[in-house]
């Protein structure tokens, strides 16, 4: 047995089932490795940003680690900008990263770099082997790392040598770190301040708290104290709809963050930091938290959140039984021009029961949330780390982990066209991923921002900078040319017509919006 | 005049006059700089690859650095791959990223991460601006580094706040370091090794030894003492065909490079580094100088090559009227099946005087290079680094360097998916590029890889990581959504017919080749 036919085996071992993979000459070991051990599925991906992507998709969904297997550091590197979102989504994954022999890596070849540098931003853990016989060892240590609560991304950097030369045996899955838990202190005193403050307290929400137990435990504290329940602006996963507790999200701009929260004496953090401004704005402050409102927290993201929610609605006397949910309420199938509302009134409308939406779909996105309030209950996952491109290759994680529901790309046409081709594996893989596109043929947030700075007639070359037109983007033709079948609309009515059929349809297809 | 201003204007001052950009919100102010200020041209790429990818083709054809623009650390961090082969190639070129504002930074906003950490393993010159004040110097600081001999890559980040405020004067552009001159005594060893070992010598040429003039000498140099004269297996750029001196690559697999320079007793280094193998194979060397066989630097990468090599032609007496050169001889328009042999043969046959040749086509390009030996006078440019997904990107930068040439992108369809969204700034900008894709759906090197490694019959996973079929690509409905016309061939002749038309053609266009 080979370096790398122990690195498969000690993951398949410790429970791990997909490899999202772009290899190169260095990771030839592995795919013959991958090829040779049953019980790991080999997703290939024609950008290593859909690899990584998929693996957040995947986690966030299966809530265990993938691997992803990426080329040098150059390659690694493509896949930087989506684990940059799996860490702020706290996602548990593995990035196997293939380097130059040892021997060879003094000789500072074309590709040799500094992978370390570039995995430290993006890695909680980061190993580089020294040897065969260390391998299943360091496996097995990256996934304990990656599965660590919350979750969390390991690299191990393998170079090529190692993964050739023999070594004896894979290694056993090591123990793994359970979430902290609160003391009952701590939820004493959540207790007494949400009776204290009543609806005039925010139960603010994030990482596990919007899981559908952890939730179900929030509305019933909500239902007994009277207090709201927000959630982070870009929750990594959300239970929600008919037969949930009903939550919110924290506006995406400071001033709107900042009226919602003006209206509530204390905040009480459930698995969410401190909530802060995505970017800094002139006289807005870093923190959202208004002057004068008092912020507690009950759990960190660190912490067994579901055990806190439900040890805080026993102390509240908050009862199991009575938890009054979302009704199904969805809005009509809308008509007429499409835009930001109709677009969400069609998703909201026509959604299946049970389906998961990963919402990329920026500006365009807006009104969705609100309106599919109360369609059936589905998962809902959102762009954690602001870093765009993360859309389609997390729907396609998301589709690899869940083959029997219904994957919902909703995404922008300019953060679409980052990391385009994950199509491409939807096809390959026969996902069943629907992908909505929003093609305003604009970054209509920068423009809203040029706005906001107080740029409102911009010239030439800042329009030039905003804008998707010139040419215009075709998405059917880049779908076509990816394998996946694709219309085009530009009705609300064509949308729902469309739309309804794409989602009776298995395997992947995609619906260009005309905005 | 606020910092962002400053920041351009300094640029402009220093003779910068292109910015490949990919801006976001933290970059706003950038936007409107490049809005009101004369003298930069702003290239929107829809994938960060893509501007710093063009930012290496720029820097290769004009000889300085444009800027790239993109957005905080992941959206640099999509850039890594091609800053990696500007690295390779020692392009100069000025990375801008947009940064936090210096006040937020420490809320850990979700876009916040360790930028430096990402930007030192490709760039040879890293700052962090801490005010607007400084912004300026710290610009000119940063072209200077870019532009110092060679040629570096340089990341200045720019927090938002310290380009929204206000800032004296942009700063003059600072002296910049001119290449190492080499000694009598090195030029005198040097001439006299190539005297002793006559036609058992070889020049390895790299970096500027490879344009024009200083090909002509090189030239002057193997006629007299009869050395041959062997460039690097990557040149970042070689003037090459009829009327200039003859240079063959060094070849790829380290086998093949040692058996061609075993028949020598002496190399001399003309600004390249010592070879050494792409990557360590078993039993094969680091280093690709044969054992016995001396090794001598006239020049190193940081050295004035030209000048070296003038005054070694002189201390040899080889005569600058006596160069005898590459006469035209084009192979014949090939007929029959589309292979790697007659696309190059096609190729060879058809491309115009003074075109520029970006080649990334992988396996199905090997035999080209030799194919067009006497093919009329042209540039070639090549992947210095490895990282694939270079080549659309390249000729990007190397058409808006030089809009009065013909640019062709001969690219691998593997490596071209990489960073396919330059098709759309081809578009966008009406580039000179004609795009020849070699769509042989895999990755072929992979699958010689694999065979080379002892997997003769590789089972269902392997083929299908190192398979681009299933779907197969359809490269024409790519280039036809992101506005660039389209043809599709599968013969020689077909070729032929397609690449007249495309290359008479002003825009650009693109030929999808099924081999």
């Amino acid at each position: 047995m080979n370096g790398a036919e122990n690195l498969v085996r000690t993951a398949v071992a410790a429970g791990v089932e997909v490899c999202f993979a772009n290899p190169g000459t260095t990771e030839m070991a592995l795919v013959a490795a991958l090829d040779g051990v049953e019980g790991m599925r080999a997703v290939l991906g024609l950008f290593e940003g859909v690899c990584t992507g998929a693996a957040d998709g995947y986690a966030r969904m299966a809530d265990k680690p993938a691997l992803t297997l990426t080329h040098l550091g150059p390659g690694f590197a493509n896949g930087i900008a989506n684990l940059h979102n799996a860490r702020r989504a706290r996602s548990p994954l593995v990035n196997i990263i293939g380097d130059q022999a040892t021997w060879h890596l003094a000789a500072d070849a074309p590709l040799t770099s500094d992978i370390v540098s570039l995995a430290r931003p993006v890695s909680a853990w980061v190993r580089e082997v020294k040897t065969a016989a260390s391998i299943a060892a360091d496996t097995a240590e990256a996934i304990a790392a990656a599965r660590n609560a919350p979750g969390h991304v390991s690299t191990l950097i393998v170079p090529s040598d190692c993964l050739w030369s023999p070594a004896s045996g894979p290694a056993n899955p090591l123990p793994v770190s359970t979430p902290l838990q609160v003391t009952d202190d701590v939820v004493r005193r959540a207790a007494a301040t949400l009776r204290k403050y009543g609806n005039k307290a925010v139960m603010f929400l994030g990482g596990h708290a919007m899981r559908q137990r952890s939730l179900a435990a929030a509305g019933r504290i909500a239902q007994k104290t009277g207090c709201r329940l927000v959630c982070e602006t870009f929750p990594s996963r959300i239970e929600r709809g008919a037969g949930r507790p009903p939550v919110e999200k924290l506006p995406y701009f400071p001033e709107q963050a900042l009226e919602m929260l003006s209206k509530y004496q204390a905040i009480v953090l459930a698995g969410a930091l401190p909530p802060v401004a995505f970017f800094g704005y002139p006289n807005l402050p870093s923190s959202l938290i208004p002057e004068g409102c008092i912020s507690e927290t009950l759990v960190t993201p660190e912490h067994d959140t579901m055990t806190a929610l439900e040890a805080l609605a026993y102390e509240l006397g908050a009862p199991v039984a009575d938890l009054s949910v979302t009704k199904q309420n969805r809005p009509p199938r809308p008509t007429g021009k499409l835009d930001s509302a109709t677009v969400g009134a069609a998703l909201a409308a026509l959604m299946p029961d049970n389906c998961i939406v990963m919402d990329e779909a920026a500006t365009t996105g807006l009104p969705f949330f609100a309106s599919s309030a109360g369609a059936p209950p589905h998962t809902y996952l959102a762009l954690t780390g602001g870093a765009i491109g993360q859309g389609l290759p997390c729907a396609t994680g998301a589709a690899v982990a869940c083959p029997n529901r219904k994957v919902i790309a909703f995404q922008a046409d300019g953060s679409g066209m980052y990391t385009v081709q994950a199509l491409w594996t939807h096809a390959r893989e026969g996902l069943n991923v629907t992908t909505l596109i929003c093609n305003n043929r604009r970054y209509r947030i920068l423009q809203v921002e040029l706005t906001r700075a107080g740029i409102t007639e911009p010239g030439r070359k800042a329009r030039s900078l905003t804008s998707l037109a010139d040419p215009e983007i075709g998405w059917t033709s880049l779908a076509k040319g990816m394998g996946v079948p694709a219309v085009q609309v530009d009705t609300a009515e064509d949308l729902c017509v469309q739309l309804e059929r794409a989602l009776t349809e298995s395997g992947p297809n995609l619906i260009e919006m005309l905005i």
